[in-house]
Order: structure tokens, then sequence, then C-alpha cells
């Protein structure tokens, strides 16, 4: 069944009113009249719905049904990523949208070589791609993307949720299984990775005096790109959000 | 430290003799006699070496240290993949050797979209990505990649392996939890996910019937190429594979 989020959409009165880029893509689809489609409100809602009339400018569409999207996991993962260089940043929404992340936030660290002057332009196409990937998937919000320009405010970021799962290649760690423990109970958590050259064992330490989980993935060096979607897959697993629905 | 598979080199008598593209990478990275470098044999044994002369054709290092490859995961793992279009195949290939996969193989089935003529021309590009990524995420073996011509034959490879857990994304399934259990005693497992369209309802029925794990990966709909990846982890993660080393 075709799937919108109301970005555009009035949904009062057990009618949808669908303008804009949704309409177009209506059209395009040449939906007809009495056929369905579900538009999502972003906030985990979604509503089923018959299709009225449409034109290129409008939709209109009658709601039959209105249930919590299941394709939202139990826990809200807010994913913090060393920028990376080029479009690895796109690759990482997307893995990460599909996977269930929450929210995806690049920051600068250390050693990030990506320039990040004029960042915050990328961050229009970075949230269409998040938005393209959450139709895709079925998701019921759209994870906002999110610049942040200094590593203490990655850190802060990541404290605001109920437990942080910090990523490091060296030194003392915990096994990923160990750290994720109990994690069925958790409401939010954020996941932290480093850009391609890694993090600065200062930043390590930083991590481990805030009080978050250093952990180990495993002996194989996992690229930058490919770890943040290893881990939130991991937490995804053990939290029980990658079961039958 | 730079890391070659001894595929052009004689391991005898405490010496290793390298000829043809490595011995040309060593002379590109400017290694000099004196500096350690680590060689694997491709079964999963690394032979820690000092490099005594190097030639554009030909290098010679001395063997300090024989040891076991850490990075070899404890299960053996399979993953069959309906053949994606385009590039798809790229990064299933890089992103499952990087999580531990020992094989990986396209197959086609009912809905594969793709032109399969030619598809073994493919097969020296596709083992080279293998190569590369085996390289740069430190694991003892290359991975090799094949190409099944029938759907029956995806079957028979996975039925080799201890377990098989095939990937649906409807009707009756097990939970990925639940299917995994005790994973940690597996020796070997094969993971079959489908092309873009999925798999049609007798695929299914088939896999059912010679006895595979039928299994969900949540309410999320994956892409093709990111489903084998989110499977892949998910053992890696069950069967103790994602730890410290």
């Amino acid at each position: 069944m075709p799937r919108f989020f109301a970005l555009g959409t009035n949904l009062l009165g057990g009618r949808a009113i669908i303008r804009g880029r949704d309409a177009e893509h209506i059209k395009v689809l040449r939906l007809r009249p009495g056929e369905e489609m579900t538009i999502c409100d972003g906030k985990g809602t979604d509503y089923r719905c018959r299709l009225v009339r449409s034109d290129k400018d409008e939709a209109e569409a009658e709601i039959i049904e209105v249930v919590q999207c299941a394709a939202e996991p139990t826990v809200s993962v807010r994913v913090l990523c060393g920028l990376p260089k080029g479009d690895k940043t796109d690759y990482i929404i997307q893995k990460c949208v599909e996977a269930g992340a929450h929210e995806i936030c690049f920051f600068r660290s250390e050693r990030v070589v990506q320039r990040t002057e004029g960042v915050t332009k990328k961050l229009e196409r970075w949230n269409r791609i998040s938005e393209e990937a959450a139709k895709q998937s079925g998701r019921g919000i759209i994870p906002e993307v999110r610049w942040l320009d200094t590593y203490v405010g990655a850190l802060d970021a990541a404290k605001q949720q109920e437990k942080t799962f910090f990523m490091y290649e060296t030194g003392q760690r915990e096994g990923l299984r160990a750290a994720l423990k109990g994690a069925e109970k958790l409401g939010s958590a954020a996941i932290i990775t480093g850009p391609e050259g890694g993090f600065e064992p200062y930043e390590a330490d930083m991590a481990r005096k805030v009080g978050m989980h250093v952990c180990a993935m495993g002996a194989r060096i996992l690229r930058c790109e490919t770890a943040p979607v290893v881990a939130l897959t991991a937490l995804m697993y053990e939290s029980g959000n990658l079961e039958a629905n």
C-alpha cells in the first residue's frame, strides 16, 4: 500500500487533505478514487485512507482506520557519528533509518578530516535521504538528521539518553553483549562511533568519565560507515526489535 | 601494521618470499627493511614478519611469530542472496566480509530481475572486492564469492550448513532471537535473503519443507542489500562474535 508522511496534510474530521509533493506523488502513482493508502503523521500514528479525489495540487482521502505504526522500535536510539568523508553520510543515514534509529547526528571530533565549513547546508539533503528511507522502510517517524559542531556537544546529546554505548577499537572495553544486557527495558539509548581514523585516546577517556559504556564489536575492523549500522542492529536485536510483527 | 594475504607467497623455512601484486604493494607502501608486516595464509593463520629486502617483483621477509588470526568468527557463515540489481552486489560483499561471512553466494530465484547472462564474468571482480574488504577488516581468510544458477542449488548449498536462517517478510515466521538461540554452539550456518521483490510463497514453502528456520527481522522493511548484513550481524552477536578481543 502506498505510504506518505502527512507533512502537507490536514487530518481533521475523518478527512485527509493532501497538498504539495505528496499530492503530485499520488498523481504520479495513478492512484484512483477508492484505492487505499497509508498516511503517517510522522509521530508514530498511521491513518489508513481511501482516496476520494486527486489532482496535481491537492488530493482528498477518507480516513478508514487509525492505528499505531508497528514499525517503531520500543527503544528510541540517537545515533551519533564522527563526520565521515564524502557520501558515507548518505549511506549511514539510509541504513540507520532502515535499522530503526530515532535520530542521526554527525559531529566534529579530533580525527574528522572532512571539511566542516558549510556542513549545515547539507542538512536539507540529509533529511531528505532520511525521509525517503523512512517511507521505504515503513517507519512511523522521519528520523531527524542533525549536525553537532563540537565533540562535547555530541557527548551532551548522548548523555540525554538513558544509556550510551561508545564504540571504541582498542584498550579496555566491555563486550557488546554484556553492555547491552537489559536493553529490552530501555526507553532511550545513544550509540557513538568515530570518523575514519577513530577516536583519540583522550576522547575515549572523556566518554568513560561521563559514564558511557565503552564497547568492543569483535576482532574485525569495521569501516566508519559500517560500525553504526552494526551497533544499532545489535541493540535492536537485544531489545527485541528484530522479532516477528 | 600492513597486512597481506599470502596468495603469491612461499612461506617455508622461516622465510616468506612475496611476489606479484603484493610485492608491488610493499614497494608502494615504501616499507623498509626491518619494518614489520603481517602475512596471512588465507586459512586463518597469521605470520608476523620483518621485511628483509624488497624490489618491484619480489620481497623477502623473516617470519617472527606464527599466530591464529583472531578475527575469524567461531561460526562459519555462508550468506546466500537473491541476485540484486546493479552494484548492490558490491555493497553486500564488502559489508558481509566486514561483518564476518565465510562465503557469499548470489543465486537466481523467481523474482530476480537483474539479467543473469554473463554473470559469471563478474565473479573475478566480486572476489577482488572480497579480498580488499578482507584485508581492510583484518580477516584471516578471503571469503569466496560464488554464483548459483538455480534456487534449488541455493537451498542445497544452505542445507550443507548446520542450521539455515531464511529471511522472509510475511506469513508465519520465527522471531530472530528464538531462531538464533544456541548459536554459540554452531560450527556453521547459512543465511538466505531474497532479491528486490523478495521470495515467492512457493519458495518460502520449499525452505520450510527442507527444515530451514523461516525468520522475521522486525516490522521495518529492509532493502535487499541491507537484510543480509542485518541478519549476519544478529547471528554474530548471538554467537558471541561481537565481543572484545
